[in-house]
């Protein structure tokens, strides 16, 4: 009997918004968990600290293929699984570049993908120089570890992040710092897009993707006042990029439009991203089935948008006690067109908790919709 | 915090399609089901005997209320619940109807739904009586036990229900068979609607099913050919037994449409249904997430379809070996537009093993596709 088994390294809400295409699709998901009752937990068969390699290994032998929630297990452990003969989807030689932004940075160049001016500095007069050249202002990142605005500085002066310069900081930074350039952008925008081993490459309509302090508030599908031309540009770069890198599963890549019309990449995610949440009920295939298809190297998905219009908001706790769930009869009332996702965590001030996407033929109606049912959720 | 817990007695596909919303409103669901490795084996936290009180009253204590996958639970087992608080949906002297196709009669006989010409026999003599008026071929049916073609005969003379009017057997059934006209029809549809405690009421289109065997082979939504005031009677029918009977959740009611015109009633399924599953990709609220908010007695969603069009194609096994999943690839690729459902289960000469489902703007484009992807599946 053709059995498939995906096995998903991280328990969060994007490991458990696969269980339902997985589902549907009859594909065994697994999820290797930090820890017990996480997002995911109807999924989960082994909990366990995925930086350790015996529990990787083992949770890796009863699945055909790995792939993840997240991108911070270490590389060194998901090259000794590729060392043993284990589908890892994406694979290692493509995912460092999701995990280590100065690798990024360094490949997006080399493939001629367009990219901030940028600079890796190891000292604050390096920093400082860069400053002086791009600023007033820059962007500082660590390379590693961050997330969600997490590991980001706006600086004006070394100073600013003497903490990050420090000798064992940097040491567990891999030696150096990213700067960019302070992209004066219009908006920021996100490609979604999936390829499968076979090379078979796909994407969704380029959405608008607007932030509240460095964490996505809501994403509009597609991207208002966009020409064809624009949506090609924005789709050429996904493919540049999950070609050349050997992207497997779903790719996002975050980008900034500028006043002048130029696309720069931001950020990349090789697993599915909040960016194309509204796939779920936006699309014919959404970002969760297509990864599955994908890391499985079975054929793709259409991707056509089922209305015209697709709004997600996120839904982000808004103290440690306040569950949204309690106002259900009220939101489903009186937003019928809202349909709400719930992450099953425990609530915490500011943690992606859930989503609700509207999907519709008018783009105000629709974002206004997705936004009150958002905020209702949370009074 | 709000924590909807969902129990449902059964664990075959119904079930296993209810894992999916459930996940998306972060709804625990929790399955009691009569063996390990069930369809719905993801949400399975008990195994046992549904007709055994122990087995469901412990299952019962850990959810907020009992719902089915099946209508075979005892009514004495539900009343039993029932009489301890516990919150069955539907409630056990709705579902009796759905059970004892001798008491649905005599209840749509009462408030007034079109049934077949019927009556309710004990004898030989008494069943050929019928006949001579009636046939010369009616359809005899064991009230309780029978589903998809299993409990129903096609008979000219009581001699070939002999069996069935044994003391023993008319014992064990009740004590009488139900007899019906065989109603010449030219077609069979099927009405899905959902109801709330809170006595809201949403329907979605009437739906054309086609059998084979006494099997839903294909389900056409919506049913084609069929007038605003056609439509608008099959959905006063479909709430008159939901409002008289008190039925929550989802009710699909089954109908013969016959030459002149007339619908008459010929099955009731107070539970999501093979003629919905359409609704998955179809509309904007599936069945099984109607079903979920009806028992929980959550506001009811929008039943707009999404496309014009959604067609269904039931995969049945076609032996004891035949996985349908070792064609996933081929399928794929030749039916791009064609949702595959599998529910999990080893193959089975007639089994249902899962479904496909096609949506779009032209009924024969979608017919079409859905059946070569069902029959390319089995091959």
């Amino acid at each position: 009997m053709t059995h498939y088994r995906v096995g998903v390294i991280g328990g969060g809400q994007l490991a458990r918004m696969m269980i339902p295409p997985a589902s549907n699709l009859g594909i065994e998901l697994k999820v290797l968990a930090e820890q017990e009752n996480s997002s995911a937990k109807q999924a989960t068969t082994a909990v366990g600290d995925f930086t350790d390699i015996a529990t990787v290994l083992d949770f890796a032998s009863s699945v055909d293929v790995i792939t993840f929630d997240h991108e911070h297990v270490p590389i060194a452990v998901l090259e000794q699984l590729e060392e043993q003969g284990i589908s890892v989807q994406p694979p290692s030689k493509a995912l460092v570049h999701a995990q280590n932004k100065l690798v990024m940075r360094k490949a997006l160049d080399k493939m001629g993908a367009p990219n901030p001016i940028w600079s890796a500095v190891s000292t604050g007069s390096e920093l400082d120089k860069f400053i002086s050249e791009h600023g007033p202002e820059v962007i500082v990142k660590t390379p590693i570890g961050g997330y969600d605005g997490k590991g980001v500085r706006v600086v004006s002066s070394s100073e600013q992040v003497s903490d990050w310069l420090s000798e064992q900081m940097l040491l567990s930074l891999g030696g150096q710092l990213l700067v960019e350039q302070k992209v004066p952008f219009k908006r920021e925008l996100a490609q979604l897009s999936a390829r499968n081993q076979s090379g078979e490459f796909v994407s969704w309509p380029v959405v608008e993707t607007r932030q509240k302090n460095g964490v996505c508030s809501e994403v509009l599908s597609p991207a208002p006042n966009i020409t064809t031309e624009f949506s090609d540009r924005a789709v050429k770069i996904a493919r540049l990029i999950s070609e050349s890198l050997g992207v497997t599963g779903t790719l996002a890549v975050e980008m900034f439009e500028t006043a002048s019309g130029e696309l720069l990449v931001n950020e990349l995610a090789m697993r599915p991203h909040n960016s194309g949440h509204f796939t779920i009920e936006g699309s014919a295939t959404s970002q969760f089935e297509q990864h599955l298809r994908a890391v499985l190297n079975l054929p793709l998905g259409k991707t056509d948008p089922l209305k015209p219009i697709a709004v997600m908001a996120n839904v982000l706790g808004v103290s440690d006690s306040k569950d949204f769930m309690d106002n259900y009869n009220q939101v489903m009332t009186e937003f019928p067109q809202a349909k709400i996702h719930s992450y099953g965590k425990s609530p915490r001030m500011g943690r992606k908790l859930g989503h609700v996407t509207v999907v519709g033929t008018d783009l105000e109606s629709c974002l206004e919709q997705a936004q009150a049912a958002r905020d209702q959720l949370n009074k």
